[in-house]
């Protein structure tokens, strides 16, 4: 997708470690406008009539797939990162390991909200490595919903999570992959 | 606002603790078009036209941040509970009391995404004692920025915390606001 490859050239920075941030748009300051183009990217691949469902993870995906939930009109569910009092039992859980936070952290997703009969959609802003996709997947299995694709915003090709997934056979969709991030600049997977 | 009012009394629950529970359309699973209705509603209250940025606090404020930044065209900055990598310097910091986690937490928000020239309209999906809120506004006081409103989906009238905002004169907004929760339903405070 162009427009986020050009975006990404303006206003992204990389940090040391591989860290890529693009905060002034997709994960910290939110173009929510920007988003809808997004969103709109991901219904050209995928064919959104048929999905009953969007899922994420928190906290940096929730912008995106609200967004989703927004255009296509249906809800999104967020997987949430720790056992806090507001959910209780009947829980999907998978535990992953954050490099973000270098920890592992389990993501969680109430029963009432995924269920057999769903199709889901899953959005994330980022992938890079793959752990966090891995636990959303794994969660749409333990449900036994059918999983309708998975679109990213911002892969980072040279971790090579996304490639493992499309080896894998998943339906993955990243508007754009970044193959080198250094001090001269961006380089990005042509399609 | 009577939609709002409607959807809890037939899909929210009470748990010990005065815990109420939305997490079916407002901050687990989210109806993001009717977030919309929510985004509508506080463009009747609020001059949306001067606000340049939203501001909220993760992850359950951030579905209806990232639609009031759609509808309203302006950017949302969401505030950050824990420091990441993805979070070097250059940040405003504001410590407060979680009740959902009982723990202290600190909002960090970066100070790229904030300036003195903001008009700042504040969005989030509760207010019970109001303490996340308070971070808020302290940061937005650290920035410099000028706050123009705080919109709330649903504030808890009998804990309090939004009685003592009006008090000391912030232009607070609540979309319902529950008196009583219990056993026997819900009671909203009248307006």
């Amino acid at each position: 997708m162009e427009s986020l490859k050009n975006r990404i050239r303006r206003e992204a920075r990389v940090l040391p470690g591989n860290i890529v941030k693009v905060d002034g748009f997709l994960n910290h300051q939110v173009d929510a406008r920007f988003l809808g183009e997004l969103a709109d990217a991901f219904g050209e691949v995928f064919d959104v009539s048929r999905v009953t469902k969007i899922l994420t993870a928190e906290a940096s995906g929730i912008p995106l797939a609200a967004v989703c939930s927004y255009k296509y009109g249906v809800p999104m569910v967020f997987a949430k990162k720790a056992k806090s009092d507001n959910i209780e039992g009947g829980l999907y859980r998978s535990e992953v390991f954050s490099y973000t936070y270098q920890k592992k952290v389990t993501l969680l997703v109430s029963r009432d909200w995924i269920t057999p009969e769903d199709r889901v959609l899953i959005v994330d802003d980022f992938l890079a490595r793959g752990e966090a996709m891995r636990g959303l997947l794994d969660i749409i299995k333990q449900s036994g919903a059918q999983l309708e694709g998975i679109g990213v915003a911002v892969e980072k090709g040279f971790q090579h999570g996304g490639d493992r997934l499309r080896q894998e056979g998943y339906p993955l969709k990243s508007l754009a992959i970044i193959e080198r991030a250094d001090e001269n600049g961006f380089v990005f997977r042509e399609e």
